[in-house]
């Protein structure tokens, strides 16, 4: 491949990217797509209205500038912390490589141009070959110069992620201790409460909190079965006491006539109308309530605290000698509660993660058969002997450049798009409790594997037993890796500009939401906006598509650094259109408070590793010895750097500190805010498909409730009262939280 | 080798062991022995006094007997948790090996010696190898046979590791339950205060503590700097005190005199004093005490709490947003704690903890020059080659028996008496804050080595580049371990012999506690008894040698099934020898609580796998596809075995449950025995070289202990005269805990 062949591939993206983005700009200003690109807006009531005016119809670049003004105070107020986050890596991104660009291009480029003795071409004709780290000749003596480039980039790249870091730790506890009172701090998820013959799950947990967490414990709250089938059943129990209602009212007969109901499995509906009467003698005076008394209970319940320091004692310590009983966690927020994986029985937890890394990792395998056809494009020769017929149309030079440069990228990308479904929902069966967790897990393997197919097996082309084999000789790695990456190195960049460009473009056009607007509105001619506010941003898609060029970006820098520019351009395009996405598009359900950042710390860090690894071997392979003896401390300082930052920082973002929650505990103490705040707890957690949460309170706990915070049953009839105007309210995700007040409060240091 | 050279060698092992056996049944009868063979019982005064008869030079086996008849309570009481548990891994080894043996006896012996068709010679001329599985030819239809023997012992053996982990779960509960009120249960270690330039260490941990625990916070006693240099200054620092006082008194000056001092730093000592008269004016009336003062506090302390939950709760949760500081731990039990260790500041550790690593890795690297030489010895016609002048030697049957049945082993045997000092070394550099915690990571090191040095060295002989060659391909290991081990079989059987029974005879012998014994009584002519109570069980040498000899037992046992009549001698014999001496040498000074026995199980497990991989690569050699076929579920069911006895046993030997620790308040909460409690506890952890430790609880703390538990200064005073006649009390090692009770107490299920 030649300049002038990746000049097409840029030409051809530069025009898509173009062409689109105006496209986009026009869109947006249409009435009738203002629930595609406006989503956000609408839900927060604050989208404008529009007028008809010849205005519409012409391209305009005023997004972007709303894209670039916005500030991070409005960012983190309208798509929280993860939305920052998420930015952060993105300016993380265009720092570090634009330094790599800066020396790449002063230091390496001219050093791999002029490495062999040879007559240059005209430039455009050159072949790309010639700029990479494949150019320099055996024992050259200027290889210190991609050493000292190698040191450059990590050593800003260790700065800036240290200082990224820093700052993200801070905000995450400003957030933490600036925000509104946080249910979720005040709870706990039980799982795996014992089953006893002779009291429900409910009276367990009572007995058990109230005896050995007397002090702190207020109430708490039981997740119930709400599967088809026990929808099904309560459906039938709920016909069958209505219809004994009617006909007791009606007949006033206390025995049942066995004709009165629907045929199917009447002893077990004898057998509960039965046990209802019983307790109906106790529960008088709720007559709709006892209704959901049959509703099935699971061994799991959210325990609600009087502090949220008790909580987090109670999430964080075995609670019984057997630990895999009345296991505690940290609850989720209540929007974030994944409610159908609350009902896994904890003991299937440890199998189902075990056979989900295994489902995993062959997934992963299996996908190799699409790569490795995608990778037979990039070498026509090889293709040609194997499809003959394709040899006229391929002599074609555009067509060549087109097939070699274009085609392959996108092959890839549409393979790559099945791809986070699947492991969304290995993370669903791998049983997160919350639904940031899943995403956060999803983000991982979509990591992996992404990192995995796009770099490792395009490195290493051939059968799933030959990657295999490189991977099981360890020692060989760095060799094998210096030969194979810079011949894969044009590869990457043709990548970078096709997958990475069109991506941007694809995500700012929204094509699916669009397309199911239209086909809603000028089709079915619906009304109503379907989509409005239907969309969360998809985190576990786009942070592994940032890291992965990123990925490509250091380990490819010193070795073909051609590539640099097309990254930074790309990361530019990607800071604008994210920016514009979070603040028009993407409604923000749930945080998961900065989670995503060690992520991509750590992908860094790997980057770094790898790429100093593959330097090592290069530079072994040159027979450079001072070279390859300077990047051993590298090596060695980066993995220390590593680890200092996992004990500095990492704790941060896995479990809150004693400090800030007493803090907070003391402050709503202060204020007398404590009661309200109870109050609240009890409505948050609302379990779909539960019609009244509250029966088991009202069965067992009632009782306990109001002895706990003293108050009289007329305060508990108002609370149900404010908990049902409650439910209904969308949850207030415009945080006016200001990021430079708090500070001196919290004294971080 | 053949079977005649076995006997030789075996005969040798018996001889010496009879001989060494019954020299101690005679050396403990005499009186100038029994601070050798009676440490224990002397130390805890019940040492009957022996008569000076003729029975005295008669061997006798009344030790085995004893040994026999002690019953598990009685180890119990006398050597902790620890010993029960190391007692323990020898039934759960005898117990698999007599299964093993029986089986393979049965079962592979006839199978291997009748594998290939061929005329027998007489057995005492057979080699050994005619009984390894090397004997059986390839495509045999018997393999069957191994495959059945392996799934019986690795399903007993799963089985049994079963119902010990769960048995010594529960002891290990019963254990705390049971035990009188533990001090370390109330109090924390809390390292990296942040230092302050207006307050002291005491004064930030008062604060800190009082304020984010106030209702739970009892007091705290600061960890001082005790090394020699400053025990130099201190002592400096009093001799100036003293003579100032004298010069006080007799001059009544209160100026200094500048000649009245030794020369050196005399400017320090004038601060240091005017520092002491300012503060001898707030702490009038303690006259002695302010001696102490001066003395400088680390950034550690002893955080006392007032229930066993809270405790809990401040170790496990990060204390504040900056994880590096205010780290919190679980105390030590007093005797147990380490104090060199916990002075060194905390952000040192993760740097000690990885050097230790790399250098851990390092020696093991450097052992195996005197490895490879031993290994030399096995193979005597390489040696004859490399030393022609031994030829004539080599030549006698007698030597040449020797030489490659003992000989290699013994030497092996000294060089590995150098290990365990040298990783117990690397634990004290690691910063272990406990002296159980030491010896437990010492254990780990001594296994790895043992493991590594023994195993795999002898299995995969040449140099170090070889070796590490092997490990690089990993896919290959089966298949070369399937070669190499079957051949090293014999070498193994004879360690056994060799290395195994002479290590028991020297361990009941205690040669150097005797010669030492011998030097002191009739050289010195000492008549104290010097090694009196001086002894500890080595946890770190004998459990790994343990582990080592079941993971030999594992590995060969149906690839040469000969070794394990030998290896069930080794550890009958082992059980006696290591009862008696529990019984009547080792004193308990500190029990890690059984922390031995997920070591143990890991162990096992690890044996396993590796037992099986290798039997899937002999069955791959021999081609047989029903074998390995069959043994692939076998190792996956061990692999998730594994997966949920962590889950499920791990979590106990971490942390205590709250439910128990919480039971425990209660019911000394309910028995009023609390006040006595917080009264022990400020006088248990007692640093040593500082003879009052209670300065700066006068200085900053005494009144918070005063209003803490509401005593008036009168109590103080008694207690402090209580922890007077406390201080130098032996510990109480006897533990009267039956086990057999308190079972229905705890309901553990």
């Amino acid at each position: 491949m030649d300049i002038a062949a990746l000049l097409t591939s840029a030409g051809i993206n530069i025009t898509v990217c173009v062409v689109l983005f105006s496209f986009y700009s026009v869109l947006r200003k249409q009435p009738s797509n203002v629930n595609v690109y406006f989503g956000r807006r609408l839900a927060s009531q604050q989208a404008k209205h529009i007028d008809l005016c010849l205005e519409r119809f012409v391209p305009s670049p005023s997004w972007i500038l709303k894209a670039w003004e916005t500030s991070e105070d409005e960012i983190m107020a309208v798509g929280g912390l993860d939305a920052v986050v998420f930015v952060r890596i993105l300016v993380f991104s265009i720092r570090v490589f634009f330094i790599a660009a800066v020396i790449c291009t002063i230091l390496v480029l001219p050093v791999n141009y002029h490495g062999q003795d040879r007559i240059h071409k005209n430039i455009p004709f050159e072949s790309l070959e010639v700029f990479t780290i494949e150019n320099v000749k055996e024992g050259s003596k200027w290889l210190w110069a991609h050493c000292l480039a190698l040191y450059v980039i990590t050593l800003s790249a260790c700065t800036l992620l240290y200082f990224e870091y820093k700052s993200i730790n801070h905000l995450r506890l400003l957030n933490i201790f600036g925000s509104p009172p946080n249910p979720s701090h005040f709870t706990i998820l039980v799982r795996s409460i014992p089953s006893s013959s002779e009291e429900s799950y409910c009276q367990t947990v009572k007995r058990f909190f109230s005896h050995y967490h007397a002090r702190t414990y207020l109430s708490h709250q039981m997740v119930y079965k709400t599967g088809t089938v026990q929808k099904l059943k309560d459906d039938a129990e709920h016909m069958c006491k209505v219809i004994r209602d009617v006909s007791v009212r009606k007949t006033c007969k206390s025995s049942f006539g066995p004709c009165c109901y629907p045929g199917f499995a009447r002893n077990s509906f004898k057998k509960i109308s039965s046990e209802m009467d019983s307790m109906q003698g106790k529960t008088a005076g709720y007559n709709n309530m006892h209704l959901e008394t049959g509703k099935k209970d699971c061994a799991a319940a959210f325990v609600f605290f009087k502090s949220r320091y008790a909580a987090l004692m109670a999430a964080h310590v075995m609670q019984t000698s057997n630990p895999m009983l009345w296991v505690t966690d940290a609850a989720p927020e209540p929007h974030d509660v994944y409610w159908s994986n609350i009902r896994i029985p904890y003991r299937q937890l440890w199998l189902r993660n075990i056979a989900t890394v295994v489902a995993s990792i062959a997934f992963m395998l299996v996908f190799l058969i699409p790569v490795t056809f995608v990778q037979g494009l990039t070498q026509l020769d090889k293709l040609q002997k194997m499809l003959p017929f394709l040899t006229g149309i391929l002599k074609e030079k555009l067509v060549n450049r087109l097939v070699t440069g274009y085609l392959p990228s996108v092959i890839l990308v549409l393979f790559l798009y099945a791809v986070p479904p699947m492991m969304l929902f290995f993370s669903v069966v791998e049983g997160s409790i919350s639904r940031s967790a899943r995403k956060k897990s999803a983000c991982c393997k979509v990591l992996y594997f992404t990192i995995w197919n796009v770099f490792f097996v395009n490195v290493f082309t051939g059968s799933v037993i030959n990657q295999l084999s490189v991977f099981s000789s360890v020692t060989d790695l760095p060799a094998q890796l210096a030969k194979a990456v810079p011949a894969q190195s044009t590869f990457f960049t043709t990548y970078v500009l096709s997958s990475g460009w069109a991506s941007l473009a694809c995500e700012i056009m929204q094509f699916f939401p669009l397309l199911c607007n239209i086909v809603e509105r000028y089709i079915l001619r619906h009304k109503e906006d379907a989509l409005n506010g239907n969309l969360s941003f998809p985190y576990y898609t786009e942070v592994p598509r940032i890291l992965l060029f990123g990925f490509l970006g250091f380990t490819c820098a010193i070795l073909a650094p051609l590539m640099l520019p097309f990254l930074l351009i790309y990361f530019f395009l990607a800071y604008l259109v994210y920016r514009n996405q979070i603040i028009n598009v993407y409604i923000t359900k749930y945080d998961s408070g900065g989670q995503f950042w060690p992520i991509a710390h750590n992908t860094t860090i790997f980057s770094l590793i790898l790429a100093q690894l593959i330097a090592l071997g290069v530079f072994g392979l040159k027979t450079s010895t001072v070279a390859s003896g300077f990047t051993v401390p590298l090596l060695i300082g980066t993995l220390l750097f590593h680890q200092y930052c996992r004990k500095r920082f990492l704790p941060v973002f896995k479990s809150n500190s004693a400090q800030i929650l007493i803090d907070m505990d003391l402050r709503d103490e202060h204020s007398g805010r404590m009661e309200e705040i109870y109050e609240q707890l009890r409505s948050t957690y609302n379990q779909p498909g539960v019609t009244e949460h509250a029966s088991c309170n009202h069965e067992c706990c009632g009782l306990h409730l109001g002895k706990a915070s003293g108050e009289s049953s007329e305060d508990m009839e108002k609370g149900l009262r404010k908990e049902i105007t409650q439910k209904n309210r969308p949850r207030p995700v415009q945080r006016s939280l200001s990021l430079s007040s708090d500070k001196a409060v919290l004294g971080v240091n």
